[in-house]
């Protein structure tokens, strides 16, 4: 082993620091916005110095990118194993509109992507930009499942479904109360049916 | 005419000191955001000191206030005026998802009360209130206009095209194209036909 390779003890350390400012970060962006979330906030919180805080992330921009890139697994809808049915495709479809009941205690903060979108306007940007991919996998992968699920089209579903999710999160971080997520699923089941067949099983 | 009555000059100044302010924030707002546009930013842009900016606005809070105070006429659907027909509000009711075509120099930008309630997460707080009450009001004037159009329930219908309303324009915003108008358009065109009779024409 070379002696520049950090030893177990330093490197678990280092570890533990990226954990906690990664941590700290989920937490601040979360409850008050990635604007509203200084540096100093951030070191504070996750107990680093700021020359430790500049080691892990160059910056607060790729500070937001690595919050965002660890909710995405999380969040996405699931990709499509080769053993789901058709039927399950379509219950997968809508469970994206099934929300666990909400932390009375904290606002309800919607879609971290939708969010950093609003915060960070230039379309060029890293972090806009992960946003707009981000929105768009989501779409794709609501597609992927229609199409397990028999829908007629399945593309279409999936922007319209992904625009439902949207809207649903979106009113829903507006009037800080989750009823539009019932809605949205309400809605989402008139066009899921109206993309099968006649009986509800898919149409091919 | 009492002497303590500004004079005619001194009071056409004072207008345009607070228009100056206005046009600024509502620019600065739309293409920043809230928490991204500072104070001194606001007064620069304004061409006002920060003792003439707190003469008209008690602080930023207020600001934000009066910005979509001031918006609020352009963007909420029409109130449902005594000789409007029934086929003429189901026209209004689809004519919210129309936008005239973006600027293509600047970001889209969506519903600034989305965004302030992204902003400002806080449910209690003056701004995030306001966007809440707006969402809640667009939905009020939806159900109205579905109403006068014969829908079966026009409350229902009211909530899921402002939910349609609220995903196109959180979408476009994300995305930064503005697609997402067109498919919210024919969601709603279905629901529309839905909640009308069979043959298109108001229920009752």
């Amino acid at each position: 082993m070379s002696t520049t390779e950090p030893s177990p003890v330093r490197r678990r350390r280092g570890r533990g620091a990226r954990e906690r400012i990664l941590k700290a970060a989920t937490e601040l962006f979360t409850a008050q916005g990635i604007n509203a979330t200084g540096m100093e906030q951030l070191t504070a919180a996750a107990e680093v110095s700021k020359r430790t805080l500049y080691q892990h992330f160059s910056g607060k921009d790729e500070l937001v990118h690595a919050f965002l890139r660890g909710m995405e697994d999380g969040l996405l809808p699931p990709q499509v194993p080769p053993e789901m049915t058709a039927r399950e495709a379509g219950e997968q479809l809508l469970a994206v509109f099934s929300w666990p009941p909400p932390d009375p205690s904290a606002p309800l903060r919607g879609c971290p992507f939708l969010n950093a979108a609003v915060e960070v306007p230039d379309p060029d940007h890293p972090v806009h930009r992960l946003a707009a991919t981000y929105k768009t996998e989501f779409a794709r992968r609501l597609a992927g499942l229609a199409r397990r699920a028999g829908a007629r089209d399945p593309d279409t579903l999936g922007e319209q479904l992904a625009l439902l999710y949207d809207g649903a999160v979106a009113r829903s971080t507006a009037l800080n109360a989750p009823g539009s997520g019932a809605v949205a699923r309400s809605i989402a089941t008139s066009l899921l049916d109206a993309a099968l067949g006649p009986d509800g099983r898919p149409a091919r």
